[in-house]
């Protein structure tokens, strides 16, 4: 799968002259957004269909620095998925191919009412996506 | 009536070294929904009885800097008030007295259906509060 | 020119359910660096030749909602510039063609000293670099 | 040592009507920031003596959601410091006590080029600062 890529812009960067290490965090969702696009089973389908899906924990580490003008490319897997939570890793690379960021997200799916969904039982199209994906990369 | 004030974080500096232009905007937002609190009618409350109250228009001047560690103190006056559309202004100086932003926001008042809401008609007690307010200041 | 375009992100939104206002602000300042990469002066250029343009002030008309997954189109235009001081205009439009925001916003031209640069005298590409950008559009 | 606290603006909310998890991110650093302020050694000393401390790596866990009008209480504990990296452990906690979010970061220390510096040699007031805190809490 293609990376998503997103230059960094300047309300981005804070005073030590770089980007703001809680940006990442904003683009870690952004690249998940895409990725759930590209898969082919677009967030805003499965808000639709009453499923939202909150981060239950991240981590991360910055490897390098980078600042306004700089453009990364994030690329989005899925570690896992047991049809309750979805595990997704993320690694940013700078246009000289450098790490710049590694990061893993959590990912609960809940209902209206703020239940548990079981996907493979309630939204059984959305392993079928993932894994449709997993497959072509 | 007492301004409010906040301190300049390291997140809202850019690598201009100073806190970015946009982060004055989500200050004003603080100091209204903390000039509801002070005039007895917190902006929660006014959700919660179905109000919804959207910027529909702004205005700022930036005539000094500021940056991470400094403490700024934002008063509010309410400009006009005709039952439909609420004009406030804020004024932001430093611990040295200075100017250092002037703004201005206007507001609507919208319900769930995002239709405009009389507010004399039916939220009478947010005129008296704005008023009991103005006269003690 | 061709305007610049921009996905509403997730993080942009609030509870009110749309994007909040203050992320309109920074939309301009990145229509803004999009708007001086075409005309062939990039923002990062002006900041390595020693100048950085900071916002003096700005005013808004919110016209519309926008949210999650909607796409805007920014169009920038330069109003006027003396030498010392530049007006922008923009607006945002959304992908029914209806008017969303309009904006406005003033800069100044500092050195690294923080004094005011006169751009004719001692950035003359500058001008030049806006002036074929109007005569192309 | 008391906890920092928080209240929860509105543009810190998403559309899923909570504090959008990135914002965590920014609170840690808040919280972080006034913990250097209470043990006596604020984080402009460190910058204006000529050592900033970037984030090397971050972890979190989001136990609860928590909303606009909300206010959290949050607690920061030196997990480990060996001269060259910095540790910290952090809970927040709602107005009924409830955990909603721990988290961890770790620093490291790099002067104005960019180098390591070794905190117990070039700069001992802070091991010093940090270690009267733990003994007092």
């Amino acid at each position: 799968m293609e990376p998503y890529t997103r230059k960094v812009q300047y309300y981005e960067t804070d005073r030590m002259g770089v980007m703001h290490h809680s940006n990442y965090i904003r683009w870690m969702e952004e690249a998940r957004i895409d990725f759930m696009d590209r898969i082919g089973f677009p967030y805003v389908r499965m808000e639709a269909e009453g499923v939202v899906s909150p981060v239950r924990a991240l981590s991360c580490e910055y490897r390098k620095t980078c600042t306004f003008g700089d453009t990364l490319s994030v690329s989005v897997t899925a570690e896992s998925f047991d049809g309750l939570k979805l595990v997704l890793r993320y690694e940013m690379r700078n246009e000289r191919g450098e790490k710049v960021f590694t990061g893993r997200s959590e990912h609960a799916f809940l209902n209206r009412e703020g239940r548990i969904v079981r996907m493979d039982r309630d939204m059984p199209a959305f392993r079928a996506a993932l894994e449709a994906a997993g497959e072509q990369s």
